[in-house]
């Protein structure tokens, strides 16, 4: 075990063993393995977005066997995705890549100010399926989110006291925000924030904007002068937000961009801000499998690397 | 066991081997037993559209001993029925044909934009009347498709524990979709996906027109030049979305045609699209015994024959 | 045990012996004991309508012993009624006539389009009091039905592995109906027709009109010709409806009639079109029980009788 | 309902309406119906002493039908059986003749001197074979009653509250007894009262002789000189000893006897003796099925008669 | 569906269609197809007599696989083995040969003189492997008996409600008999008798000698003169003493022999005497694969014959 592993771990002592034993495997997983950072591959963009606006762009991600041999390949962390997708390829990859069953989903079959989504798998399905950790998305500023929080504190209970980690997607949005303010500084910090209030071991939201959302929290910001002209800048500031620290926040590389060195250079303001790493869905599978594996193989690196 | 039936069986390790055993029983009955291919009668129209209104072009088909007869002497693979149907014939004709139990339903007493429906069985009900499966309709597309969806995800965990398979009526409909829209291209291969992502086995939907519905999935199939001129072509498409072919999805015939070679060429595009066969309602019950048991015959004749 | 007794007994093979035996009960309980018809007294009018609107009209009515010994003295094959009314008499009158206990009821202390009513008794109660079997109303075409159907499910499969009956009032009504189409043929026999889905054994539903409410049933009922002139008429298509005449279906009497021809002719048309008899409440209670008597008896020899 | 009938239930007022159903249904079934006095055909011999000594007297005896159909034919109150026996009828004879599960039994393949047996069926068991009692064997004598003793409670407990009549057959044997003594006139009159007081609604014992056991009791019984010359004294003193005749208490006709006149002499001692009938097995089913008739006949004929 | 199995389904009438739809697959699966014989092969000798002395002399016998190949190929019946037996081979050949699952065993690492074994495996175990049937041993004759029978009727309750057959072992052993007493003609036709009205569905006893074990059977059989000289004349016995014939009962093929003549004779007796069939563990498995084929070959050719 290296120090930082056991400095991560040393967060967490709340947590049972099983829990405990969990986040040590996700921590040793790959490329990464031991420096505290990781690499998650999501995929749970067929639920999400409907499968031809998924997968049409690199048709073999269509196959659910494709995304655990891409998450071992490109020596990710972790491999999370919807019970379905899990299930068909469980059998045949286990044991060997950490993997989290997102709970919930939400699909866009109807046009909605405020995504509420639906629980669509069980704690007891990631235990038979051999995850890790449950996955579980908030949307924070919806107008019931209350349903979502109470859901995510029953499941929570219960995974941790089965030993399993718990990941929160944490994406403010709903009638209650502007389409800026969903990745305003101010929010993103908010939302990690909560997610960690609620009890969540690892937390994924978007990266930050400067935008500030909130009237109330513009005025401190301003007042206080924090930092956020720079992406490193404001990663720093959601770290801090979410325990000063204590609390791995990973970051959603978001649409895919053609561009390979805007991701790279997102990757190096999360490391050079105290971010825990990347999970990184769209802008793995919607590329070529060669195209997917050099970029994942260059973030690594950057991972690998030290701050500046 | 053929080659076939192992490949299919080979797509859901994950399961326990009771799930197996009634994937493997209702992939081995009737006359396309081992080929891969099933043809499945479905009889909820009487709840779903009242009984008048389904049986009385083919009065006969009132008596419920009479589905049971009929999918035996056509050589079908399964009969699907909700619990009454299924009580009223399940202790004359155990163990001859499998028994799909429909444990929801919906009726039209109430015009309604955003249809529900209500689970009127439970997984017990189905072991005690011997049946190899459940049967579950939601309808993506709906402001309170939730509901569905956490319902079906207790049933499904709870059936497959106990070793049955999962059917899912995957149906688009709701406020959230125009009429064309419900069988759109996109929209049908979105929900045969959310099927398979909530732990399907077996998937029920309509067959897909050329429309395509949702803008952000338009285009990108228009970017992507996904073929969608034939209906073999949408078949394809519909077999790739769900996780690559690698779950059973199979076609439902839609209401009553006069036209038998409607019914035939649709047969012959889901064969060489790839789709695993047909779910006939109304085109079975609806016309004379005689009629129905030649018009499946030609049905499975086609199934029996090699893609063009 | 007659052939007629032995013959519907065989439509329920699916269920367990001690089903039977209570079907096999009410079947040879009273006057029309053996012959395969039946008339049950219903008195759910005090919780459903409102005492004095209820017993005001024949005031010994108001005593609970009174139903029971009007159900005794007519030779009646079962009585009918909610906890309080069975709880204050089952002990007195122990055995000497099969008791149905109504599980839900609805007051009308609200004015409500679409009624949902209450579970306001439980299978256990059943059990305590000595009953054949349980009662259940769902209103088919309420907005809220959906709960009413899913508490259904789980009170009549309780019942059924216990040896209970299972009797469902069903009763079309709501929003989503005319006043008119609440009798209508099409929507009674739709009525019915869920009942048996549900897994009703017995099913009482009004007496139907001519009037045909659903559009799509419309169409059909007027290409099919399917007779609807006389009541004779009409009571055939709902028992056709209804399994092929293989689950028993009973009609209910309505609101009280001045004319005792009318009741008589609504029993012979019952007889005639195969129905298998009466639920007669207001029409026996709210005369006097030397009218109620001779009423009953009229009836009785009806059903006695052959169809014409 | 006969006065007597009536008479009778009024002992039982502690108990639910559903227990005193079936109290009532018992007391009028068959040719004693309303009398007061019961006819009972017991087959439990099977499990008792073996198929082949019970049955091979009259080889017909070994089908299961065939005792549902004497016990019917005959007229008697009610027919006693192990689970096995009323399974394979239960469907066929629904409702035909009260029931009563035998939820123990013991079998010599030990010889042992304290029997102690096993509970072999379930109170859900009676309810799902649509029973109106259970029956449980207790041995007051023996050196692990306690057992016994204990499992009736919680038996007799749940049974009770699902308004099922409990039966209880008390032998008393043992190592604590002599053979003689397992009929002695205080140690049957003992056995009477410890089922009734352990909540029995129906005891069987044996015939008492005028042998005294215990010596304690035979003190008081010679002191007080309590008739016991007589059989007719003897069954009296056990009716008396049984809450003054407020329990129902009937007595085993015993091993068969060639001499017909003996079994009826004990009917008509029983008769006169205030006892209220017997439960006859090994008299009835191991004689030719015309003879069992015949000698029930003659049998219910002294109980219809008036004591002497 | 023949005749022949249709009777047979009719001697279970009680038990749900679940129930019946196992029976009808162990019925119609084979060579012995409709013809209401079975020949099951059990491989439970690894459990109770250690693997070296069940499998060294064929060592191919070790495998799990190999048995159920080798009950597939032979056109067997079902394959009947304990947990861990079946896990390792359930998934493989889901579907393929009905499993019964064996809930309980014995070892023989104590030398006991009443062995009672232990449950080893659950219900939910059995529906999670897609058996059609538990298995379960009794051992009537020994001290502690009353723990395996309450222990079989709540497996058995269970089992029955979720749609599984329950077959029992009945091997009278213990120190209650004499060595030669465990295959007695009285005892075995007891034991079977025992099983049956424990509920069981199938049963399994030894073949039985001529010898009279309990003298009080001893002296009924000689007196009515019951014949059994001939092993036709002792299986006819057992047959008939176990619910007239209307119960299942199998007998089992005991130790190796050398001699397959001895093999096939026991065949013609059991098929002459109205016996259902062979279970036939070590004549199977005990010899090559090649011996045991061409042995259960001319096996289930006796039992295709008709009885002499």
């Amino acid at each position: 075990m290296t120090d930082r592993v056991r400095e991560i771990l040393g967060w967490y002592r709340s947590e049972n063993p099983g829990v405990l034993a969990n986040l040590y495997r996700i921590l040793n997983q790959g490329r990464l393995a031991g420096t505290g950072r990781l690499v998650i591959l999501p995929v749970d963009q067929g639920f999400e977005h409907g499968p031809g606006r998924s997968f049409a762009p690199n048709p073999p991600a269509y196959d659910p066997l494709y995304h655990f041999q891409l998450a071992i390949d490109a020596g990710l962390n972790a491999y999370a995705a919807p019970l379905g997708f899990l299930e068909a390829g469980a059998a045949e990859y286990a044991g060997q890549i950490p993997l989290i069953l997102k709970l919930n989903g939400h699909d866009v079959l109807q046009d909605e100010a405020d995504p509420l989504g639906a629980q669509t798998a069980s704690v007891e399905d990631a235990l038979r399926l051999g995850c890790i950790g449950i996955g579980y998305t908030i949307y924070p500023g919806t107008a019931e989110r209350r349903l979502q929080y109470e859901q995510l504190r029953e499941l929570a209970l219960e995974a941790k006291s089965l030993g399993l980690l718990v990941v929160v997607w944490s994406y403010a949005r709903g009638s209650g925000l502007s389409k800026e303010g969903e990745t305003a500084l101010d929010v993103i910090a908010y939302a990690a924030h909560l997610a960690a209030q609620m009890g969540a071991h690892l937390i994924k939201v978007k990266l930050p904007s400067a935008h500030l959302e909130l009237a109330e929290a513009k005025k401190v910001y301003e007042a206080q002068n924090i930092p956020r002209a720079t992406l490193t800048e404001r990663v720093r500031h959601v770290i801090q937000s979410t325990f000063n620290g204590r609390r791995i926040v990973i970051f959603s590389g978001g649409a895919r961009k053609e561009d390979d060195q805007a991701v790279l250079d997102e990757a190096r303001a999360i490391r050079d801000g105290g971010g825990f790493g990347s999970i990184i869905g769209r802008n793995s599978f919607q590329r070529s499998r060669e195209d997917a594996l050099r970029l994942l193989d260059e973030i690594i690196r950057i991972y690998q690397g030290e701050p500046r």
